[in-house]
């Protein structure tokens, strides 16, 4: 019996100035394709960081281009869901074949629901684009956006970061699934859209990629989830300046360690958000995280950090 | 039963100067519902003529973009499927939900193989990207690029127009489309990759988006292929200056017409080719060529030219 699982891979780890897309995938698929020996259906979520921020910064501040209508947000992110997305089907389809496994892989554009009343829209954090001037920014603030200054840098749009509700594609990514595609969704957190007056529309926020995976990995069915990060393990004890890696942790002692303030905010704490939503999410659940690179020894629970439904 | 169709959507009618992406869309949602409810499975292949267009002139000369790699032609190609993509299944899905029709939309990131020996490839025809001046022409010219003189409007890439051979994810569009989910899949003619030293990777080439859609109409074994354009009907006569509407041909004539050099170059012309490669496939097959707006009237037989395999 195939077991789905759900991998997502920081958007850091895809394409840096050092390594590009491509290298990257090549060197992710071997990886992918020894799960699928072990026996798993891997589902691939991706983050979109880099690529995201390039095309919004190319696209700049004249946003309708060559007469075309307006480039938003949420248009950007559904670019990157293809441009990543097929190059790392070139990488897995290739790695398939050169082991004789043949495999279908599919990219589904994905969009994600969120709530119209979530309050982190009350709040918006998540700087995206440009940096403008302060002039500028003052009318585009009046045009409706959220401006802020970023650290003397300049100013920037800052968005909201809403809970995904659903995945709509949900039904599409179990059918492939269900027939051993190898399926790659929810790109940068996926399209977020929402019902106005009984359209479908798109929404100018972004959805983190590492929750709208545990949100994958329980609509999938899936046992366990593994979060590919930069790091090999997750730690704590960085407040006091005595970091101790974790090999493995319940949810419950998972929680207490968060509520201590052990993960740093805007990094390991989603991450670890995200991993405890799943885990706890039903019996026999649990969350891998590591780095990309230590994806096989993960597997065979030699390196990285588990968090567990239960003891 | 139902049967599976596809409908070919040019690029030019989707997102204009005078109407959006999604405006159209949403004129094109009803008729596409209507096809659902007399009995047939949509399968939606849609051109990117002017988005493919905008996006390689925001990217311009310096396609480096912010210490990223190279966005080439393909990943141009590969962002515009999810864009338009997305937003047809957003304009779609509301569509059926308003007639109590709920139906799953799904766009598949589509990549076609093409030969590395086509004969197309050592006269490459089809402009794109910004222009250059002269001097950088040349430079670009130096690095591998084949560059051309546009009508005194200054210097462009000409790239080749290849044959489709096989669509790579056909097995995932033929999964979805049993179940009933509407697939959008070939966008801009689909991203054109090929084998190179046993991997797969994208080419500098652009497929014509009729010819992808009647590979994939015959890929799902289709009785019809419908041909959205800017007119009514396929005209004969022009030559005469008698111009005359055709609503029925065999393929046998209309492969006359177009050894008369009926139809036009670079419009009509490819068209026709693709109406008859599909028409002539299989019997029993038939293309529809009709505007975008008269889909309805075309299904009911009362407007646009009809291209059957026999008489």
């Amino acid at each position: 019996m195939q077991q789905n699982i759900v991998i997502s891979l920081g958007g850091n780890a895809l394409g840096t100035k050092t390594q590009t897309l491509r290298e990257m995938a090549d060197q992710l698929a071997e990886s992918i394709v020894d799960l699928t020996e072990e026996g798993y259906r891997p589902l691939l979520c991706h983050g979109n960081g880099p690529q995201v921020g390039a095309l919004q910064n190319a696209f700049g501040t004249k946003k309708h281009i060559n007469g075309l209508e307006a480039i938003e947000l949420a248009d950007s992110v559904a670019m990157t869901q293809s441009y990543m997305g097929y190059q790392l089907q070139n990488a897995l389809e290739t790695a398939f074949h050169r082991r004789g496994l043949p495999h279908a892989v599919s990219t589904v554009v994905t969009r994600v629901r969120v709530n119209p009343d979530d309050p982190r829209f009350l709040r918006p954090t998540k700087p995206v684009g440009p940096f403008y001037t302060e002039e500028e920014a003052a009318l585009l603030q009046k045009q409706g956006k959220n401006m802020k200054e970023d650290a003397g840098r300049g100013w920037r749009e800052v968005v909201a970061s809403p809970e995904p509700v659903e995945i709509l594609e949900m039904e599409s990514i179990r059918l492939l699934a269900r027939q051993d595609v190898v399926v790659i969704a929810g790109g940068g957190g996926g399209i977020p859209v929402w019902e106005e007056e009984g359209r479908i529309v798109s929404v100018n926020a972004v959805i983190d990629k590492d929750f709208v995976s545990a949100l994958l990995a329980e609509s999938a069915q899936c046992e366990r989830l593994i979060i590919l990060t930069g790091v090999d393990y997750v730690y704590r004890g960085f407040l006091r300046g005595e970091p101790e890696k974790i090999t493995h942790m319940t949810v419950k002692e998972a929680r207490k360690y968060m509520e201590d303030g052990e993960f740093a905010e805007g990094s390991m704490l989603p991450k670890m958000t995200a991993a405890i939503r799943f885990a706890a999410s039903a019996p026999g659940r649990s969350t891998l995280i590591t780095s990309v690179d230590k994806l096989r020894e993960g597997l065979r629970g030699e390196i990285g950090t588990i968090i567990v439904s239960e003891e």
